[in-house]
């Protein structure tokens, strides 16, 4: 069988390919990763190449990544799975390097940020780069002995640098929510494993009625449908108009959740449901 | 009279300094900007010095400022005003340089982002840093020809760049909502001008039963309080347990919102007012 294509943002070393290999193992289907440097351009490649995308959508410790939620709006594509990465950063340096060494430290903003305490406690400048995984190719590229980077043990790997600490993140419980995506009217034979598709993902704006959001969510309660999250987010272009983005458990095929979604449309100006999967 | 001291997080130049003058200067009062380089210390400032903070909430393109939110948590302050900023992203460059010499573009991952047709339709290389301003003084200290900065007008000034452009992000409502807060035990004479408090902002974690987020919400729309956001963010240091954050209008003085309160209390672990203040 020919390998899956699965696009993912970034370069190689990135978390977003870890989960790549992490998801698909479990269905013993191999990979090939294919790197997009923008989050548009990994929507773009999913949606006009017809390839699988491995989309990061939440932090456990930074919140949600708004710019993938956004991008669900320009196109056309379904969740089919998510897959949950426990993120273990680790800090690089080069092979000859030591921690004394070190006076800087550059990665992600968010991953400098989940590592702030040791930082702070080394007296480490944090510098802000694009990627985790772009901060351990720079490093290489450099060859600067007094900096650092955070990312994956699998940038250390791709890049041969010193690991000098695992999982020295402020909070262990750092876990990374991805989606897995595709093109609404591409069909994968691997899908038909998915059966338990138990939770689903929504965009919805409301109409400009009183209590609009309170009456959206009433089918939901009523029909004893479980909410997993919920945010609201200024509609793209407007000043402060919001979409509001749900994910809830269950599927449309049941009635509560049939129940629930049709009387979520009565109040909403627009409904659109990003896909229905298995909830991990 | 002193200058007020007011603290935000970046260099000079930053949008936050921008707005602490476009604040303060609607009520005549004359500040001295305090700069702090992260959000933490910002907080810390504000808490612990007995300084005012101009703390960026929310932008209408890029969302949440999640790291801000999780703060509120740590510390015990209290909003007091709510100010909009138009954010008009400028290009800068040395003096000297023009539009065609430029092979790459730094600033802030969102200010990059929210330049991106630009930049992609004139092929500039994006290179995240850590804030915009910082950009802008980095094209001085580097005096690279090649390299341009999205910063604000204040940072041109400040390093004395060349505007190339002006006002050219991809989307022209591009706001940002900044939180006017101090320590809750420091009170300012200034404060007694804002008598309009008609907007409150919330913290809350649901008890854990059946429809815990409907019926904490119940008692704003039969007591018809209007939401203005809602957004639910992971506990820090738990998986995917969460917290609501949420806007509301009213004042607690008044007998709906008092009501609601209650109502919502009842229903949840752990309520917290992050302030009282008037809607912009």
């Amino acid at each position: 069988m020919k390998n899956l294509k699965v696009a993912y943002q970034g370069i190689a070393g990135a978390y977003s390919q870890q989960a790549i290999y992490g998801f698909f193992s479990q269905y013993n289907l191999k990979v090939d990763p294919v790197s997009r440097s923008s989050f548009r351009e990994l929507f773009e490649t999913i949606s006009n190449e017809g390839v699988l995308g491995m989309v990061p959508i939440e932090n456990s410790t930074a919140g949600s990544v708004v710019q993938c939620y956004d991008l669900f709006l320009d196109y056309d594509l379904e969740i089919i799975a998510e897959y949950k990465l426990d993120v273990n950063h680790c800090l690089l340096c080069l092979p000859e390097a030591s921690l004394e060494d070190l006076t800087q430290v550059m990665s992600h903003p968010q991953a400098l940020s989940q590592c702030s305490n040791f930082l702070d406690q080394h007296k480490l400048t944090a510098l802000s780069v694009f990627d985790t995984a772009g901060s351990a190719k720079n490093l290489v590229e450099t060859q600067d002995k007094n900096t650092g980077a955070i990312a994956s043990m699998l940038a250390a790997k791709q890049y041969g640098l010193k690991i000098l600490k695992s999982g020295f993140q402020n909070n262990n419980n750092n876990t990374t929510k991805f989606l897995v995506v595709k093109s609404k009217n591409k069909h994968y034979e691997f899908q038909s494993q998915f059966l338990n598709k138990d939770k689903c993902s929504v965009i919805f704006k409301t109409r400009d009625i009183p209590s609009a959001l309170y009456k959206c969510l009433g089918g939901f309660a009523t029909n004893q449908v479980n909410l997993n999250k919920i945010e609201s987010r200024p509609v793209p272009g407007s000043k402060f108009d919001y979409l509001f983005f749900i994910d809830f458990e269950g599927n449309p095929k049941d009635t509560p959740v049939k129940l629930a979604l049709e009387e979520l449309s009565f109040f909403s100006e627009q409904v659109t449901l990003l896909g229905c999967y298995h909830k991990e």
